[in-house]
């Protein structure tokens, strides 16, 4: 078994189908020895994990798992666009993460390490990124959190 | 004359000129075959097309104009990056879209359509890009949309 | 001394020490010709320069500060990623920078200029970056700014 997907398996985690190319935008695209992942939102068996703004609609906790989800989802889309092969990914490069928040929440990091420990448990020394983390008024379908992923790949 | 522009001809897309530079950054920038083009606001004959947070001041569907208005500029400046031949384009790669969102507003993916929809119609498979897509508090100029964009080129 | 080294003192630029690396996320990475610097805080000497959202809390021009700030430890990062040597910096690819704003805030581009011209003063030509400069809801630890940063090197 490949090395990642072993890994996968032993952390227990299931990597979804990756979502269907939507109309006129795709979950990710290949350039220059980069790969640029869609935002993801944290989608779980077909629905949101956490909706609305934090802390008022959603607790700090519940959005840690949700950026987890949405790191997961961005996995499962980065496996789809290497066909399958997650062995090919040399380092995880940025993640962009948006926290849906009420005017004061300025915890977006903690929140974020919901994303980024799950890169380090996954990938190691390589799932180490850049990462930029901020505070978003309202994200799509009302989501709490969206992640964005650059990777570098054989 | 040259593929893409016959076919913005085709699509009645009339580029304006790019934007000259400003200050101390510049529209876009060439790098290791990537070309990083700067956050566009909706600006069309010199004055926005759409102003304030969706929906409570710009209506979606204007929203979704404005959102094709940003992306239209923004390939102005990226054919004016390549003194003027959008044929070298290989890909667009990545657009950010931050869309001037009134609390609670979540339809950030179908005003980003606007750009969206555009790249596709201009350079068809080449225009199929990975998307982040969120709501802002406020934006600059008091603009409704700004969209930034990746493209890898020749 | 190495020529930016130079500029640096010119300027009475002092670059704080480059932060450590924190839990799953590292300051910067390194990829494909480009180091992607991760979201700087206006950090200086142990505490943020201006908090909280422009300008009900913090006043333009000292945001225009605090953004600066940013961008001199983005630079300390970039040194650190580059064992010291900024002469390396080929270019600075693109910024982007969030501005803790109150709605109806609309001058992020003033705010921002002030990590752009930084760039200009530092690295002369090679500093002109593109840049996107947006409102946010509420930043890290209350931070009024927050800038990320690509530089292709050598």
């Amino acid at each position: 078994m490949p090395r990642i997907d072993a890994r996968l398996d032993e952390l227990g985690i299931r990597l979804p189908d990756a979502p269907k190319p939507v109309a006129a935008y795709v979950p990710s695209v290949h350039a220059q020895g980069l790969i640029f992942i869609s935002g993801q939102i944290p989608l779980k068996e077909g629905s949101l994990m956490a909706t609305g703004t934090v802390p008022s609609e959603t607790a700090v906790d519940q959005a840690v798992s949700a950026a987890r989800q949405c790191a997961i989802n961005a996995l499962a889309v980065l496996k789809s666009s290497l066909e399958g092969d997650l062995d090919r990914v040399k380092r995880i490069v940025r993640i962009g993460v948006f926290v849906a928040s009420d005017p004061g929440f300025t915890d977006q990091p903690l929140v974020a390490n919901g994303a980024s420990e799950l890169m380090l448990e996954v990938f190691g020394d390589a799932g180490r990124h850049a990462r930029a983390a901020v505070g978003s008024v309202a994200l799509p379908l009302n989501a709490s959190v969206e992640v964005e992923l650059v990777a570098e790949v054989d």
